[in-house]
């Protein structure tokens, strides 16, 4: 069975998703089958060597040509064009965050399950080779009791209209903090507790930046920097009683990764031919290949990046704007 | 004009403080000339050649054999120490946390000017070669403004008795955290405006680790995680609109700093003949050397180490202290 991916906008992620597709050479049983996009899908197909091309996203969601969509939309999209995909019986990978809000999340999650149709928030973190590595070291007890995890994300992307403007579901959590979130998540693997942010918005009520402090059970915790204002370092700290991890810039798909030891591990990506947008996204084909594995083996979610994983990224992420007074219109729309 | 210093205690940090400064060769004109302990001041005064020995503070107070004393006691009794040898005419530098809480401190401060007498508490970091290079860096310009701090320190002390009981001062906050808070002073220089801690308290009702929010004006924060449950990677970093600094382990007297262009920068302590109790205790010579130098000046404060600094980390200590819940007796009295 060949996996046929449809492409949904022509865009910055869309490209380097296709790229990291495109350039490795191990993918299996799937190609990359059509593109849709409202502008210039023809430039993108052209480009990227792909087959079919469509002007709208009904027409691709409708048509036979794909079994998975994914959706590399703005924010605000990313419910209503998931749901048109799924209403279509089409496999759906979106974009992170998954939707807006707790309620939309839950929304859609369930229109998926009812429809039997495979959906998954595009987390890559959670595929990197660097991150199920560092994740058998901490089973292995070397690091002993994981107590904290720290994790700084700071790019600089303030004046970004993505990041800056409400309408467009900016916000420095929603497109930066995500990552840092899910990472404190990937190590503790269950829900906090408590949340506890510090943080400050732009002229259009958009958080900028913030600090979260998430406590679990057994007096542990994470500790979340999060800023659209300048580069940090952006690594991430695993500390154990016994020792710490320390994951090297960019954490959110990193290649190396101090031991407790002091050991250096690395994981190379493959090289592309064609330049990325962002950092290290050639890793975004191993959410690809996850996709894949679990078409094959029948699966409506991924053991890695669950359902109930997007809905607790959904609740954080909303604890955190509400903390911050970051209000979106969707917050008092109700969702069937 | 020789400086003569009597030690008061015989323990830990006085033999350190001792040690570092025995060795050092460029101590100029100032000597060790007493020490004062309950138990066993004579091998202390032998193992570190002090020609003067008292079996008791008050018997060295009142001697005429020094100038100034050097503080080594636990917390609780910093206040009464401290004001015993100033009552006596002597200048005092006083382990840190100067006082338990900031009435305390407050009124050590204003009776150690009413005497005209120099008065310091002991935030040995300040005199740091290290700090200096860094503070030089920063008003260089080269990190553009100065946006955000992070300080880790985790030290697995939580089972001894001066950091896990109550009656002993015990509390990450006054035990550790200081140097976290310091830090962060030391780069603002200004009174945060807001203050937020997350936290847990041991059985005593003592904080055992703590991550503390400061927020100082114009969306600039600090974020200080300090644990006595285990090892942390105990780096400070400094992170500006054009770049950062990372000051490495151990960031509270360390050797080395990462400046923002990559370069690793050395700053080696001196060799001593006995070992030392605490990391880099070598450096604890340096701030005799500025005790001496406004001793020489005439300054009853330090321009680094300040009252009005003191008075800050004081209160900064005691909002950390009472966010979490942590009470001692003294918090219920007032001082002259």
């Amino acid at each position: 069975m060949t996996i046929r991916w449809g492409i949904v906008t022509a865009g910055k992620i869309s490209h380097d998703f296709v790229n990291a597709f495109n350039s490795y050479p191990n993918k299996g049983d799937q190609v990359i089958a059509a593109v849709a996009a409202r502008t210039k899908p023809e430039e993108f197909a052209k480009l990227h060597n792909i087959p079919i091309v469509f002007d709208s996203y009904k027409a691709l969601a409708e048509s036979n040509e794909i079994d998975v969509a994914y959706i590399g939309a703005l924010n605000p999209d990313h419910y209503n064009i998931s749901k048109l995909f799924l209403e279509n019986g089409k496999h759906v990978l979106c974009e992170k965050p998954l939707c807006l809000n707790y309620k939309q999340a839950e929304s859609l999650i369930r229109f998926a399950k009812n429809k039997k149709l495979f959906l998954m928030e595009a987390v890559w973190s959670r595929f990197s080779p660097t991150y199920i590595a560092i994740e058998k070291e901490i089973n292995s007890g070397k690091l002993g009791d994981v107590m904290f995890v720290e994790v700084n994300f700071g790019v600089p992307i303030v004046t970004v209209d993505r990041l800056r403007k409400k309408e467009l579901g900016g916000s420095s959590v929603m497109d930066i903090g995500i990552y840092t979130l899910q990472f404190a998540q990937y190590i503790f693997k269950e829900e906090p507790k408590k949340v506890t942010t510090v943080g400050g918005l732009n002229e259009d009520g958009v958080d900028i930046y913030e600090t979260i402090i998430l406590e679990y059970d057994g007096d542990r915790r994470a500790v979340l920097n999060v800023d659209s204002r300048f580069k940090m370092w952006n690594k991430a700290t695993v500390v154990g009683t016994n020792g710490h991890i320390t994951i090297e810039d960019p954490f959110h798909f990193p290649e190396i990764f101090i031991n407790t030891d002091g050991t250096v591990e690395k994981f190379p990506l493959h090289k592309s031919s064609l330049p990325y947008n962002f950092r290290n996204s050639a890793g975004l084909v191993y959410q690809a290949l996850e996709v894949e594995k679990c078409l094959k083996e029948g699966l409506i979610e991924s053991p890695r990046m669950s359902h109930k994983e997007s809905l607790v990224l959904a609740k954080l992420e909303q604890t955190v704007r509400k903390q911050l007074g970051v209000y979106y219109d969707v917050d008092d729309q109700e969702f069937p």
